[in-house]
């Protein structure tokens, strides 16, 4: 699997997915194209999935929140019969590298999280309409939607089989959300997750496993009607118009290099890093929400998050070897600060404001949850401030420039924190970026809080505890150098498992849930010859023969 | 690795560890004998420990709670010189086999988290007294302590080196502890776990990773004053007389069986099923406090939690394939309730009542942790009251005997609920089982608690959601056969991971946290080439040779 997977698409390019707008109602149609694999080698039959059709499911929903604020209630269904999703194409996973399975699964999983979380924030509610059987990630498609309601047809059911069928974990949130969510009593979830055909009629719904069942005659007219009840309860409103959001301005290059308007990335592939190099705004703050909705998609702040989204996508699926990314800014913290000023004091008036800081607080987000060691480099010149200020807490260390710098005579590297670093982009955790920093020592966030708004060299930057070192002329580049041949020295399993445990302190949610215990659960059970032997579940599925496994628990 | 390993030790039998009681402090001296290993093929230098050195460890710290209830302060420390500890040995690491290396971290894991907890408990404080290194699985003993102290002599450090040096996490809680316990700022937990050498001197304070650093020549008084000091606060006191724990009645038998004097292991190799049946009281309950402490060891509920925690340990490390246990009870449900009702009434007035059922939440705990599928088999004349019930919320399934059974004059299957099942032991979510069996549906566990004392047959039983099926005659034997079938053709690491994944619903402590979490990481890394594979880095470990890294991210 050596092509480019390119993660923007649009409406015009859609194979497997249909939407129907009708004023506050959107239907969200699940027709996967069987020809119309990312690779080779297999077919979608049964509306199975692979990246290529999370892929435009994931612009779908984006989209959705830009161009269609008008939808209140969005009912996802199947455009087949007999078939809801038969969940994730098994041919496609039996013969995928294992790191592709890996991103496979979290990208699904920050679709699901995405959709799920829109009923609350933007008043899109999500509504699982299941005709036919609903079986692995098809299940889960639903589960993550806020209400499933399933027709009594006889024939349709919900079921997690992989355990039995493939010797693998329902782990885009399946077994999570089972118990987290719908609150499955366990013994009930073991016997649910048991069972390859799954479950069906009243069953289903005193498990918990659905919302309602409902006679197949009227399912239609019930699912239309309670959708239509949803949206009208719903935030927004049918009076608001989206925003296009266009094509992004992108290059590839042959170095490997991609450049965007706001943001370039470079790959240094000795050094196995990657450089993220993110502008500040090239224009003024919009002074009024006419002009905001005027620009668009041409928005600094929208348009940023847009590149830096589709970069970080890019690095985690094609860049496998670039263990390191580090991120570097460029431009005016005044500027930039305005711009947010603008965003903060309109999102609670304006559904474009707030879904813009929405998008950057699941951009960032994405950055938490990327297997790669992250760095930032504060150097002169750079514009660490609110919203990419909150990258240095996002990632694993950072380094700061210190004094003079002989021949450099870009201004000298500061950092400035807004707002956006005190409440707008919670991480996974519910925490933001400095609460969950400063778990030990909680009134530095305070402290901290008293610094809005100036521009902080190195040595208070260090004071307050912002960044991990900061270097002189004399010692930065030695530094830096050093920290980097060291991390690419280091076994990036080890790595990927110690960020994933050291990024995380403190609460716990449903969806640190799902990346932390599920997905390092599934990550081992992908890894076990059981599941991906030759002769393991992944590799016998079709076959007629089951897998052969070794007997030894472990 | 196929010879029996044996749980079971005594003061007279330890190799490694030497124990000083002095009034309300002791000193716990970990000075392993290097010829002294469970298995061959490896030396146990400089302190580092495999099994069997955490076999004597969890002995000393069950002991100090029932054998000497008048200590107040514990503090490790090291028997030799230079070293504290290097962590676990890492040639044993690298020869043994994956379900051994998971089950030593589960089992180290368990014997940390119980000295943890023995000073909110019981009033038994753990110090650590750093003096020489204090490496990885070292460091990781002192994190489990409530304090940690560490002398300036420019050559002690602490470190957490497995990610540099060893391509594998600090499993033992380390990773969890740094950031969740000592609340170390995440960028300064990533720098600290990179460092082979560690840190040392005040930095190590700085950083949080250590309570205080004391100058050399005032370090032992400095630790001695501060375990007096902690001791005089602790509840408890001088005058309390320990109870000895004797030898278990336990008898092995060459098909596989285990049989102690409460407790009865039968094994079926062909069906890949352990049956550990428990008997109720064979005894009254104690009449008196004084009757009680001259039982000591042959209490009924002590003797079984004894029993059964030994049972539990035998079939995770050596019945790998038993990859079913069924709990099965016979006995007198009032006997029992009366049992307990003397405990519960007496917890919090005397000690050894405390620890009993103190023990019996770890006994419990160790249930929920062991990777086997569970059942509980409700039959007739079965004993399923009080804290044998909580079996029944503990498994993964349970089946109940309903009406009556041809040629069986057993009494007929019932349940009884006490106060066990409701509060004092909990699960490590920190809820009690029932509570989280029900989180859907949490007034399920007020009407569980109007029938406390009433003997439950099986329609009350799954009206009230306690068991999962109940079957009459014509379908019992059947119904069970196919359900142990079933299970037995399922892919044992499939198993693992689900129900790693519906046991704990709900709230996340750091327990669930290192048991959920950082294990399923570090799992995971324990199966990738670059930590085990030929030249991976347990492999090369002392040879010279760095390991050779896939460098691709996953």
């Amino acid at each position: 699997m050596n092509k480019v997977i390119d993660f923007r698409t649009d409406p015009s390019k859609y194979r497997h997915w249909r939407v129907e707008y009708d004023g506050p109602v959107a239907r969200l149609i699940m027709d996967v194209d069987e020809k119309g694999g990312l690779f080779e080698g297999y077919e979608l039959k049964l509306n199975s999935y692979d990246l290529g059709v999370d892929i435009e499911l994931a612009d779908i929903v984006q989209r959705m929140r830009f161009e269609h604020p008008e939808v209140g209630a969005v009912v996802m269904q199947s455009g087949k019969d007999k078939v809801f999703c038969a969940g994730a194409n098994i041919r496609m996973l039996g013969g995928a590298a294992h790191a592709h399975k890996v991103n496979f699964c979290k990208f699904t999983n920050e679709t699901r999280n995405t959709y799920e979380a829109a009923g609350a924030e933007s008043g899109q509610h999500y509504i699982a309409a299941v005709k036919g059987s609903c079986a692995g990630g098809g299940y889960e498609l639903a589960l993550a939607c806020d209400e499933i309601y399933m027709t009594d047809d006889g024939s349709t059911s919900v079921a997690l089989p992989e355990v039995p069928l493939l010797a693998v974990l329902p782990g885009t949130g399946g077994l999570t959300r089972v118990t987290d969510k719908r609150k499955v009593r366990r013994d009930l979830a073991d016997v649910f997750c048991s069972i390859e055909e799954g479950v069906r009629g009243t069953r289903a719904k005193d498990w918990r496993l659905v919302d309602d069942v409902v006679a197949n005659s009227k399912f239609d007219e019930f699912v239309t009607g309670r959708a239509t009840e949803i949206a009208a309860k719903a935030k927004g409103g049918a009076d608001l118009k989206g925003i296009e959001l266009g094509a992004l301005d992108r290059t590839f290059h042959d170095d490997g290099a991609v450049t965007y308007s706001l943001v370039e990335v470079e790959i240094d592939r000795k050094k196995a890093v990657a450089t993220v190099t993110l502008s500040g705004p090239d224009e003024e703050a919009p002074v009024s929400l006419e002009q905001l909705h005027l620009q668009g998609d041409r928005n600094w702040m929208l348009r940023l998050a847009r590149e830096l989204d589709d970069a970080i996508l890019h690095l985690r699926l094609n860049e496998l070897e670039a263990g390191v990314i580090i991120f570097k800014t460029v431009g005016d913290a005044e500027k930039l600060a305005a711009h947010e000023t603008f965003m903060f004091a309109n999102r609670d008036n304006d559904w474009l404001c707030r879904e813009i800081c929405l998008y950057w607080k699941r951009v960032l987000k994405r950055i938490d949850m990327t297997s790669r060691s992250l760095v930032a480099l504060v150097e002169n010149g750079s514009c660490f401030t609110g919203v990419l200020a909150e990258l240095l807490f996002a990632v694993d260390r950072s380094y700061m420039m210190e004094g003079d710098f002989e021949e450099d005579n870009r201004p000298v590297a500061s950092i400035m924190l807004t707002d956006a670093n005190f409440g707008p982009f919670p991480m996974s955790n519910d925490l933001t970026r400095l609460q969950t920093r400063f778990l030990g020592e909680p009134e530095k966030v305070d402290e901290a809080g008293d610094e809005k708004g100036a521009l902080l060299e190195a040595f208070d930057a260090e004071r307050l505890g912002l960044i991990t070192f900061a270097y002189d002329d004399v010692d930065w580049d030695d530094e830096v150098r050093i920290f980097l041949e060291e991390r690419a020295s280091f076994s990036p399993d080890a790595m990927t498992g110690m960020e994933a445990n050291l990024r995380f302190a403190g609460p716990e949610t449903m969806e640190t849930r799902i990346f932390g215990r599920l997905t390092a659960w599934q990550n081992w059970i992908f890894q076990r010859p059981n599941a991906v032997g030759e002769t393991g579940a992944l590799q016998r599925y079709g076959t007629g023969k089951r897998g052969e496994y070794d007997m030894r628990r472990v």
